[in-house]
């Protein structure tokens, strides 16, 4: 049985689900978290499903047992292509960030028409469309991946003109669907905002899952009676290695410092 | 006691060790060879040397489970970082790329000015400095880390113009430098030899390791007398995760179709 007091692990791929945190502090300021990021084998969305669900599972099973109360899933590679293995090993409540993002965007489109890119393993899974269609059954929905875009936001080229000539063979196809939304389906692309926006137009709302998560998570927690009530907080960043370039890249997608030092542990 | 038709065994972090493959197989084309790439965990040249070591370790330990004569390290982040330590667990010999790259650099330098480049893991070793200077104490060494390399290439984006742009940045600051070679010293950048010499000039021949390397392991072999007597010989490619992508990746390292397809192995 777990107690408000404990804390909400996220869990991701690598340290793109700091952007995740970063809104659950906003949203839940009270809340203990453990964030656990598998800096050793990022990035997952170019490997295999069964690779990305075994490496996922030791994630999860490493903060059930450091007792969180809450698991959020942060890595939307994880999240689509095995959420639900994910919920059946899990002791405590799991919350993955397609879900939220594709209500968001469900009530943001006018037109039905939306986009969503994300990496190759997060498309392959056909999650949104799914998810899109439970909520609009008539809505058109265009995916596309954007592997490239996780290293060139690592390496700091998100304001290159590579990045943005890269972008464009990407993104330059979703002008004729007429979409009025585009999911931003992978935790980097956020730090791509203006180059997607240049490059789709003014008129595409681009929607990503940090915001939309934190708020999900906080109602799940409220309706558990899970929040915490003590005033004491806390913030745990692990990471599976931890080379210097960690703390660099980590800065960047937390809006360039870290509340805490990442610390390396072993799976 | 190893046999001359016992196989030789070599490892890399993913596919790139396959222009290794494709050179011992035309050096030495009576040999069996166990090819073992980690494409799970690809790539390690962003990662921190102790989880390098780890994992490179671990495919050492897999190879001579499977009893090869000797092994073959074909990427260079890990002969970079962490022969010293395969050499000490191995029962069979073991030779890496660098020292064959640094050899065959040496013999074509005219001026003593030598560029490096590599992953970021590879250039902080500082291991080619320190190779070149045991064979040529006054050379001067010049080495740059180019970490989108890898996967630009692995997009099949090397003929991009995104891809000279990075490359532009990574490598004009050679032009000052005098060098009169350069290393390519990962596996993947070979197949970015048209960019790179563009952009370098014509003046600098390029010097990769897989034929080098290829060459040291005939001349070892002979030495131990170890070539293979049998007329049967096989080549087996074993990865840890085979979604469809790396046999499309893999592909493009040797010359757009492999010998054989790769089959998928747990550590």
């Amino acid at each position: 049985m777990r107690v408000s007091s404990d804390p909400i692990g996220v869990f991701d791929s690598g340290i793109g689900g700091l952007t995740v945190v970063k809104e659950i502090i906003k949203t839940l300021p009270n809340e203990n978290i453990i964030y656990l990021g598998d800096t050793a084998r990022v990035p997952y969305g170019t490997r295999g499903k069964a690779v990305i669900k075994k490496f996922a599972l030791e994630l999860a099973n490493y903060l059930i047992r450091k007792k969180v109360k809450f698991l959020v899933v942060s890595c939307n590679t994880i999240s689509a292509t095995c959420l639900k293995a994910i919920v059946e090993i899990s002791p405590v409540p799991v919350i993955g960030v397609v879900e939220p993002a594709v209500s968001l965007a469900v009530k943001t489109s006018q037109n039905q028409k939306i986009g969503v890119i994300g990496t190759q393993a997060t498309v392959d899974s056909k999650i949104y469309e799914k998810e899109i269609k439970k909520l609009l059954p008539n809505a058109r929905v265009y995916t596309k991946p954007g592997s490239l875009f996780v290293p060139l936001v690592e390496e700091g080229l998100g304001s290159h003109f590579a990045t943005w000539q890269i972008a464009k063979d990407y993104l330059s196809g979703f002008k004729s669907t007429g979409i009025d939304t585009l999911i931003l389906g992978c935790t980097h692309f956020p730090l791509l905002t203006d180059v997607i926006q240049d490059i789709v137009g003014p008129d595409v709302t681009l929607v990503d899952s940090a915001k939309p998560t934190a708020e999900a998570l906080k109602q799940k927690l409220q309706e558990l009676n899970l929040l915490n009530k003590d005033s004491h907080h806390s913030i745990k960043i692990l990471v599976t290695d931890a080379p210097s370039r960690v703390n660099k890249v980590a800065g960047n997608f937390f809006g360039n410092h870290l509340p805490v030092k990442p610390v390396k542990i072993t799976l």
